[in-house]
């Protein structure tokens, strides 16, 4: 019964590896509404949870989890406010403007609280490393230093933090995902509230590159071309 | 300019040992609405903020967080839900009962995010050893484990998480904000919310004891008395 937060392609990817690899047979879900500004992301997330109920053989139950309280404490920059979307491939200052500091341990710490309270004892993270997402909460020394203080926090009944992606680049996620038939074109990752994707934010780039650009055989490229095809029909 | 979080007595003893021992001019306080029981402490929070305001040399920025999206997903026992208040002194028992599942982290790890937006580098925890509460997230193990978890998550402009009082008894903390002249008259501990603290659950016994029954001077006593008439009078 792990528990995970989740939206887009990291995230699905690890509901499937839990299921589909790991064999969890009850899975807690968690998708936080912080008022983000593709809060579409949300919708997504319950038609991905939607389609693994009715093809993976497990139990999911999934939460929405309401903290717009904290948005207006620490918002800052274009995830959840008005400043201008970036456009281009992720830098350090692209994240620098569009991170909502300390996001990741707020999110994990409250999936902690609810791993307690379900009697759960791991809360899966889906950090991946990439040449350009180098956040910082997504690098294995903060995940091994966020599981210390977790076991010490819930030393009584100990809960764990796992990151089973945090040594793969986007590209082998997406990879991994691809092979335990994930629907991608389900997942949205655009940080533009838009109809359809804008395909020159950040986050679209690394999509298209994870997607089609980098070292894949024919089959993957295959696949990928008609899942993007398929995601952007069905956004447009 | 610090960030903690406040309502009873240990962190108002924070916020004077931090702007008159530790000479802070600013300091952002913050306080989580995160639909407690004892609301009033709320309440009493921004008397005591004022209190300081009036008679410190310092600026103070009082924020209320509102997080009862994460109460209404992982809420349980007496703290914030509807079991039954325990009467009698902290057991491990009663702690089980009343504890928000992970809150310190939950609490601390917004207050990082706040640090980070407002650009400042400490976040206090008014965390104390006590014979009765136990809380493992109170530890000075768990303390140094986040504030190491804090440091990577914000490589760029690292974070401190600090908890002076770490190594004190609430005895102890309530001697040093005697000193201090914390206006103990204006906080509040009862986990109940009537109108009077109810002197019978644990925070209201841990509250008498640290005032009346410890090893304290005459001088101590005299004023310790007289803070607690106050108070008395002030909820009746």
């Amino acid at each position: 019964m792990p528990v995970l937060t989740m939206s887009g392609i990291d995230k699905s990817t690890l509901l499937w590896y839990l299921i589909k690899e790991l064999r969890y047979k009850n899975v807690h879900v968690l998708t936080f509404n912080y008022k983000q500004r593709n809060v579409k992301e949300i919708e997504h997330a319950k038609l991905v949870v939607e389609h693994a109920r009715e093809n993976l053989n497990a139990e999911i139950e999934h939460k929405i989890v309401d903290i717009t309280g904290i948005h207006e404490l620490i918002a800052r920059g274009a995830l959840t406010g008005n400043e201008e979307i970036p456009v281009g491939f992720y830098t350090d200052e692209i994240q620098k403007v569009t991170i909502v500091p300390n996001r990741n341990m707020i999110l994990l710490a409250i999936a902690v609280g609810y791993a307690i309270k379900v009697k759960t004892k791991k809360v899966f993270h889906a950090a991946h490393k990439s040449d350009y997402a180098i956040y910082p909460d997504c690098r294995k020394e903060f995940v091994k230093a966020l599981d210390t203080a977790v076991y010490l926090a819930t030393i009584f009944e100990p809960v764990e933090v796992k990151a089973p992606f945090v040594d793969m680049t986007k590209v082998k996620v997406v990879k991994l995902g691809l092979k335990l038939g994930v629907p991608y074109e389900l997942t949205w990752s655009c940080y533009k509230g838009g109809e359809r994707p804008c395909l020159k934010c950040p986050t679209c780039l690394e999509r298209t590159e994870a997607f089609l650009l980098k070292n894949i055989s024919d089959e993957e490229w295959k696949r990928a071309v008609e899942i993007y095809e398929k995601f952007k029909r069905l956004t447009s």
